[in-house]
């Protein structure tokens, strides 16, 4: 059985929602954030980045959110959330989902993070201050271009959508001007009322 | 055919490297970023985003290096270039890519594109005092835990490498300590020396 290691409000959620919508055999292991656990000896000889997600498996572990949810869809086809077959459409999805590893995600991480690219006290406070802008911009380009309607990639539910919704769970703690982003808040609303959504978030705030 | 947007430089060498290696039916368009060309109306167009690269194929445009690479892969299987037939190889391989393109290319962006996440100009210079420590602390991580030798997974040549070479480029002009990377920098020398690579430098920089 897989053993996802997660915390609360991280981007481990998405991978969450993808082991369950998929019926992957997995448990959790929950890592305590508050007391540094991601930094623990015994989490990092897990995942030496000392972040999560981190997926055990028989093969062994796998990191990173757009690695662990296309490994998720290739091992449960029968689930359907990605479009294997299309080369050019499961680019596309690798592609939304590298957007927001790389650009939405990091620009969220410069408001508890900073201390990854930064020393100085005010250069931190500094960064918090764009937040608001940086993460919005990322967010507006994915508003305009990138959610095709209902879902990420169109007609099809995947493993897009859950990552979406997770980073929008941030949009309000990051100061983001909301009502620039209908479309991003209906897709975080109608993805919020899902049974699966429901159960994960339950079972992550337990 | 396929358009590949690039410019000299840039992270756009790893797609640039995986055609080529690849037999890719392709041509390339260099985008001025002296003149700002990645924020010129005809080019917003193509990509909407304002980065390089951009891969304009016969199905639509794809973004994200870790995406084009993996759409190089599947399309030209018999390259050989990504373990496409074994989920959890092939997902080590997208962990690995997806660990460059978020943290070891953004570690890298806070020296010359601080804009993005700061506006004071003295948290722009405090930004790039430490880029030679965050830098170097994501470069050891792969010298350390990730690049198993002689190539990145191993045994097998493929996109991995083109995209870690790709980023290594940068390791002088970040200041990094080279002197705690012997791996990594056995690991650039050795793709240096390949005629492909070779051959796709003299191209760009020409």
């Amino acid at each position: 059985m897989w053993r996802l290691y997660y915390a609360p409000h991280t981007c481990a959620l998405a991978s969450h929602l993808a082991l369950e919508q998929a019926g992957a055999r997995y448990e959790t292991v929950r890592v305590d954030f508050a007391k540094n656990g991601q930094r623990a000896p015994d989490y990092l000889a897990i995942n030496p980045k000392g972040r999560v997600p981190a997926l055990v498996t028989e093969r062994g572990i796998l990191t990173e959110t757009p690695a662990i949810l296309l490994f998720v869809c290739q091992t449960h086809p029968q689930a359907g959330l990605a479009p294997l077959d299309d080369p050019f459409a499961l680019a596309e999805a690798q592609a939304f989902n590298s957007y927001l590893c790389s650009t939405v995600h990091v620009a969220h991480a410069h408001r508890m993070r900073g201390h990854r690219w930064v020393d100085d006290p005010a250069a931190i406070a500094a960064m918090q201050r764009k937040v608001p802008q940086s993460v919005g911009d990322a967010f507006a380009l994915v508003e305009r271009e990138l959610l095709r309607g209902p879902w990420v990639m169109g007609e099809r539910y995947g493993i897009c959508d859950m990552y979406l919704f997770t980073l929008a769970q941030w949009l309000e703690a990051d100061g983001v001007d909301l009502a620039k982003l209908p479309r991003v808040l209906a897709h975080r609303a109608r993805m919020a009322e899902d049974a699966v959504v429901r159960r994960v978030i339950a079972q992550e705030l337990a």
